[in-house]
């Protein structure tokens, strides 16, 4: 049995609680929180506090970390490498070779495995870029988002003065996308690839008209999109608008030559975004023990495992089952 | 600069030659075929007689071996794989397990890379599955084929009595798929997935209805499907149908608890299917290449290598461009 420790409990610590009930050869040691343990309601797991989280350094061989990439990862994932193997979904793109590297140092001097950024953007997505480019170097590569709720932009909404609470959705061009997939060479504007639809409660006496604007116009964030803002009440926003549905598509067109066009094409649906992100997670939690089980101590990401590491049944079995 | 040696010169190793031009890292010594080599028009490449092929040992980092998975590549790739690393496309599902076994004791004997069964199905379709059950462990995988042409089932119309030429196309069930997707638990019949669709040119003087009847009622191939007939002339079966597109989808549905459903789907739209799984083979020649530069001797398949080997950019790069 691998042994999992869960570092931080809010929706993907709660997910990978959950995704480990599904995979038989994995046990949940606790959840480690900077809360008060006994404010934290689980699923059912022991809570105890983060720092108890070395005490029970034999008791554990991989801690996935479920904190955010803002401020908890970049200490945490490096900090913690030092005494355990870890799993993180650190994913502030442009940050990923400088959080690598300080990583790589704690699993490398402190003999250790990390896996970072792991999920499925980065993560999935990344690993069907490299199989596509790498299999059609001619080719290019689109990546859409959506449909899905995007927590930054959800958060920007409530930000805004006047906006009692809102629910963001990312919503593909499917049109574009149907374009590509048909052959049709397009130059694409951020506008042209995604629209952007927003679900706001007001506070009372907001002024209706004064949000929409400051939301439409807001840079980064929708100035650059196609948004439509629709005002609704809190009730409607809790029973229709609170589920964290996502997915996307990488989109791979590439020629071998003149006449023949190559399409590969990736697809997720996901009814919950991190209970999704949870269980890739936990797959990767599983090519961790394995990698330090064979001393390759270092850090890693999804590009650098072969794809055996993350399945639970032995090689002859996947041949035999899989090819 | 990686060197490649085309080993059988039919679609595939044609296929091969062109796919190899769109990688910049890598040079083709040449075709060696069993044929008289003056009688083979490449593209441009050289070709030599099979017999030559020891010749050149110091020359070749990788043969591709493009021959049959009937009786050509278990004989092929055990023997090549004594003197040369080598990639094969073995696809007889069956007998892939026995085939490793060969190819690994060559290739530990001789100190060897071999990497069999590339492609895209076993290959690339391979892949997706184990990814998607590893991470989804409690859900179902589905794979369909198509809209493509079968080699296989247009040989088997052509070995027909009155039968002068065909082609056969295998046609998934599209609606069955969106229901899937849609997240209807369905029980699937061979009937239920696919559709098979032959145009057939007859012999002067052929009984149509005879031949109708002995298509769509020949076991194994046609009787367990709905089967369409349409007879056509030669002429428009070379101006229609002689083309190879193919492709096909890996849909797997996983819950992660009662009302969160996820679908990971990956599809190929093929325009040429030769040219496409040379592209496979190409990419991994490479992974082939650098395991033998690393000294990691010995039988892989897709399962067992890394995603970043089958990239001529390095590990850094790869973080920073494509996580």
């Amino acid at each position: 049995m691998i042994k999992i420790a869960i570092i931080g409990y809010g929706n993907l610590g709660r997910g990978v609680e959950r995704a480990l009930t599904l995979n038989k050869d994995m046990e949940l040691v606790g959840v480690f929180t900077r809360r008060a343990p006994e404010t934290v309601s689980t699923y059912g797991a022991k809570a105890y506090h983060m720092d108890d989280l070395l005490n029970k350094k034999g008791e554990i061989d991989v801690c996935i970390l479920c904190g955010g990439s803002a401020t908890d990862l970049p200490v945490q994932t490096p900090e913690i490498t030092k005494f355990f193997n870890t799993i993180d979904s650190f994913d502030t793109h442009a940050k990923i070779p400088e959080h690598f590297e300080h990583v790589q140092q704690a699993a490398k001097e402190h003999q250790t495995v990390s896996i970072i950024s792991t999920g499925w953007d980065p993560g999935l997505f990344s690993l069907n870029r490299l199989y596509a480019q790498s299999i059609l170097p001619s080719g290019k590569t689109y990546t859409f988002w959506g449909k899905g709720v995007s927590q930054g932009h959800s958060d920007a909404l409530r930000r805004i003065e006047g906006v009692a609470d809102a629910t963001q959705y990312t919503i593909p061009n499917e049109q574009v996308i149907q374009k590509l997939k048909a052959g049709e060479l397009l130059e694409l504007s951020t506008r042209d690839k995604h629209f952007r639809e927003c679900f706001v409660v007001l506070e009372e006496n907001a002024n209706a008209e004064a949000v929409e604007k400051e939301i439409i116009s807001m840079p980064n964030y929708f100035a650059e999109y196609d948004t439509e803002v629709h005002f609704i009440s809190q009730e409607e926003l809790n029973k229709e608008h609170k589920a964290m549905p996502h997915g996307g598509t990488v989109l791979h067109i590439g020629n071998t030559h003149d006449q023949t066009k190559q399409v590969i094409e990736y697809n997720l649906t996901l009814d919950s975004n991190p209970e999704f992100t949870a269980s890739v997670l936990v797959a990767y939690a599983r090519a961790c023990a394995r990698l330090a089980k064979e001393e390759q101590f270092g850090a890693y990401t999804v590009l650098d495992i072969a794809p055996k590491y993350l399945s639970s049944s032995d090689d002859e079995t996947l041949r035999k089952e899989l090819l």
